[in-house]
């Protein structure tokens, strides 16, 4: 698959955005006009920019408002048309994207666009140019790709084709499968972009709010399949107007969005394969081998067995082990090499590293998962851009294959095994026990946060690298703003994963990060509560006003309440079950969660969360 | 007018919020469920603080998703409804929030629903509670103001009447003139927001995008005005959910509020005397003095002439000294006792002050506006609780009236003259002319940066306070992002302000804040264009593809085009007219541009400043 991007979707100047592409390992990229108009380099210099980096100038873009006008108007639309070609011959390019008209068109007939398009095709022709005319999804009287298409058809001139936009034709639902009908010659360009599904005016979701495939919810895996079906080979681009990438960092963007086409490519593969094609080429035979465009294969994982470890870090681990012992974890001793401690509670595995910098925090650094297989899972993420994590390890150690999640998180990709211990334990010397230890224990969720440019990034990353499911999002209040926070899970909830996106202020007043935190699940909650409290933890206080609220919501049996009030405890009751879990006080920026999950409780506590949100705002805001 | 606000409106803690609202001059508060839940404070000591801090307690919300419901489930909602009113009692609270049912209600019967809240107001008497029921917008079967009075009327119970919501009603677009045949004795609740026009559900459009009367698009005057009409004379609430003020200072976001209902007062007021009554009450004769509901007045304003001086300021002042000098300004003299410098152009009159911090980059500091009276427009400005700014004076000076505007920028009110002189002028002493000083020139305008947290608070206080009228914001393309632009201006075009909402990245990368400017217009601008190459000026170096798009795009005449080209100018044409400039190099985080308008043109060149931020942000980057 030649894999593109149009300028619009980077941040920064005309230079910047094409050695970003380069780097990011795209075969070509869209010039998006407004980045040529604004730059100092001449068309030449692009040009050879273009071939040292050893991209692709696939497409020129884009050409707007020339169909169906009065004659008048046609005139001046061929003029400002034959500059663009001038232009282009000096770029050395050879597509033009044209797009339906919005604002100047006047006549709705097809016979006068399909005429004057076939003027603009035979100029195109004369300048060795292929004009790619899209429908955009608001345009004036051409807003659906088949009329479009129609259109390409009726003129019938080999420098006219059509461009498939995948969030033209998804935002407004169109069914993608006549795609596999359409003669492959006239797909002159196929553009890509993913949205979250929103109701809201079209031209203000395609404007703000489309981000790279697999961080929003089109089915782009269908229509990919769809196009490659119509046996097209040309590039697959990706055109993604994103109020954040706009502002982010420009290479890290382009990796981001060179990811999402490396998903893509292996996404649509699947869906072919297990597709069997109803129309058209697809007719003759479920057989990939029959359709040119190559799509390229990754390794292949499934989703982790569960969480092998946690890791926190911290310059004085102190405060650290205090939580940890009081919790109940054991002591597992210190590494034999390296200035770490194991503390384990059941399959509940916490590494305290006293590596940090001096006068770090406490915060959490790394998180290992179970997969079937460490080295494939490795070789899949780095495929998928991901970058690597070393860390020194002597000759007997297990070696971890670490890559580095987009907000510094190092993830590790660990030898599961079939009853849930951790091979590499053995590396630790003998600990302290306590009564508890036994305790059946496992990581139930770990909630981290994102810095607000890398969001979407983090969402394709754990899908894509490392098989988890994101789930709708959630906005949960709390005194510093909204916070966004989403979901990513195994399909079997043995990895759950919260991407918190936090609101400016809560950084900025608070002159803290965000707050991260682990929950461990336990059988037996209130037990659990009760001995920590023996053992002097400072729980996470909660008003005595949320459990009368508690009260009114749920009518609970006065005993139960009152060991609710009692620990400290939080509570939340669905169709599915009960779910109840208390807090610790935070050391650096990182607290712990218990919980118990009663019945099939699936959720998170999450009407809780402002109650947990206001308390440790205030307390950050009383320091 | 009894104002109050909703605490949903403000970031912090209830108590952070209350004592806001206090500072603010609110009469009351609407308790939000969710902050007196999270709060470690008891109904009690909230009761207490309101008492001490002198505010209302004067509404209770939401109660969601009582009517419409199964016997089993009603028998539920009236229990949970008990423990609220029981709430109330020790909170001293008289009135509860009820909105129509959006999630659990299945039997859509007004009858039904009416025996239902019959029997809530039945309890809620008990209970000395007063139950305003309210239309969601996005109600399951209740959506429509009129619906829920329907119902309010059917039960026809002393504990039982409506509250109006903007926002409900005006989202939906409801005719608001039924509201003056209402029974103010059954309206026991009124809650006013504004939103700008979003095409997008209305529910998100509700919690996410509300803003403060004055700072979006509704007809809330109009809705006041079928209020007071009705006879209200209750609390006139704001209950804003927007993502912005809910992460902002919270005092600052209370006098903003504040602000807000004060100039929606004055609005109203306006808009009875000027609108016949048509329905209802009004019928009897349009006389202010039958509707009980006292609107204060705001000593009145018009807007204002012109600008009347723009102040830049900098620790080392020679660069600006230098760009005026080259852009043809005199020098006009030293103040007789401050440390500034006045330079002029025609009636264009820049003060350069020396006063700022050590090692302060030049920036722009004050700007002077025309007005009839600065001692009423100063009272009228204050009223609106717009900070006082002092300057020091010696006693035979002119005293300016100044304020702070919400970016920190100093407003100064000053007495017009009908030839546009200047009378402070004469404290400044001989300067050096130039040959072109008698050019004519006014200021045409000034592009003002605005921190993400303001910029809907300055909209307000300019229209509020200056009498500035917002137009439809655009969004400009830069490389570090979409830059949201807004202008404000008056009604002759005299005063024009842009109100530029920067993108994240171009202050974080660039380590600058972003660049603002002063905007002159001339006569002749090649002209001056010309002087000023020849004085050695440093213009913004426009790319020659600029000129090449431009071409194509206008069809310019060649030795226009050439002459543009040639002198780094802009150009841009409408229907109306043509517009040329040109932009100085930025000194610290100012810049200048030269204008001439041609014709009726009445925009700011609005294309071509994409080319602007990528020359600006280029050569940021490179330093």
């Amino acid at each position: 698959m030649r894999t593109g991007i149009a300028t619009v979707c980077l941040s920064g100047t005309l230079k910047e955005k094409m050695q970003a592409c380069a780097i990011a390992g795209f075969d070509g990229i869209e010039i998006f006009e407004q980045d040529l108009v604004t730059t100092a380099l001449s068309p030449e210099d692009v040009r050879k920019m273009a071939a040292d980096l050893g991209l692709g100038l696939d497409l020129y873009q884009p050409f707007r408002d020339f169909d169906g006008v009065t004659p008048d108007l046609l005139k001046a639309n061929l003029k400002r048309a034959e500059a663009k070609f001038n232009l282009m011959e000096r770029l050395g390019m050879d597509t033009i994207l044209v797009c339906s008209n919005v604002a100047t068109a006047t006549i709705d007939d097809d016979g006068l666009r399909a005429e004057q398009l076939d003027e603009l095709a035979r100029l195109a022709g004369d300048h060795g140019v292929k004009v790619a005319y899209e429908a955009l999804a608001w345009g004036k009287y051409v807003n659906d790709y088949e009329h479009a298409y129609r259109l390409v058809e009726m003129v019938d001139h080999p420098n006219l084709g059509t461009c498939l936009d995948s969030f033209h034709i998804l935002s407004r639902d169109w069914d993608t499968a006549p795609i596999e009908d359409m003669n492959a010659e006239k797909i002159f360009f196929v553009q890509v972009a993913d949205a979250p599904q929103l109701t809201m005016d079209v031209l203000s979701w395609s404007r703000h709010y489309r981000v790279f495939p697999g961080e929003g919810q089109f089915e782009l895996a269908k229509f990919m399949g769809h196009v490659v079906r119509a046996g097209y080979t040309g590039p697959v681009s990706l055109e993604v107007f994103n109020d954040v990438f706009r502002q982010s960092d420009t290479e890290r963007t382009a990796v981001d969005a060179m990811r999402s086409l490396i998903w893509l490519e292996e996404q649509s593969a699947k869906w072919l394969s297990g597709s069997p094609a109803e129309t058209g080429a697809g007719t003759q035979g479920n057989n990939r081998r029959r359709y040119p465009m190559e799509l390229a294969t990754l390794p292949k994982v499934n989703e982790p067995a569960g969480f092998n470890f946690a890791e926190v870090k911290a310059d004085d681990t102190a405060q650290l082990e205090k939580l940890l012992g009081q919790l109940g974890f054991e002591f597992n001793g210190r590494h034999r090499t390296k200035d770490v401690q194991l503390w384990t509670m059941g399959q509940a595995r916490v590494i305290i590293n006293e590596q940090a910098a001096s006068h770090a925090e406490p915060a959490i650094a790394a998180l290992g998962f179970d997969v079937d297989s460490p080295v494939i899972a490795s070789a899949r993420a780095q495929q998928l851009k991901a970058p690597v994590v070393a860390r020194r390890v002597q000759a007997d150690e297990e070696v971890f294959q670490g890559i580095a999640a987009p907000d510094s998180t190092e993830i590790f990709l660990c030898q599961g095994s079939p009853d849930g211990t951790a091979a590499w334990t053995q590396e630790f010397g003998e600990g302290v026990g306590h009564p508890e230890a036994g305790r059946a224990a496992v990581i139930d969720h770990v909630n981290l946060a994102q810095p607000w440019q890398h969001f979407d990034e983090a969402v394709l990353f754990y899908t894509s690298a490392l098989a988890l499911e994101p789930q709708p999002f959630a906005e949960v209040p709390s005194p510093g703003g909204l916070v966004r926070s989403q979901v990513m899970q195994t399909g079997n909830k043995a990895v759950r994963l919260v991407l918190n996106l936090a609101p400016a202020q809560q950084a900025e007043k608070a002159r803290k990060t965000y707050q991260e935190h682990i929950a461990f699940a336990v059988d037996d909650l209130v037990a659990t509560a009760r001995s920590a409290r023996d053992r002097g933890l400072e729980f996470l206080q909660i008003p005595a006003n949320y459990y009368e609220d508690l009260d009114a919501r749920f009518d609970l049996e006065p005993g139960f309440l009152a060991t609710l009030k009692e620990l400290n405890l939080l509570y939340d009751r669905d169709a599915d079950g009960e779910f109840l879990h208390f807090y610790t006080a935070t050391v650096g920026s990182v607290f712990f969660e218990m919980a118990e999950r009663r019945g099939s409780y699936d959720g998170y506590g999450a009407p809780n969360a402002p109650v947990r949100h206001a308390v440790q705002y205030d307390s950050l805001h009383r320091v």
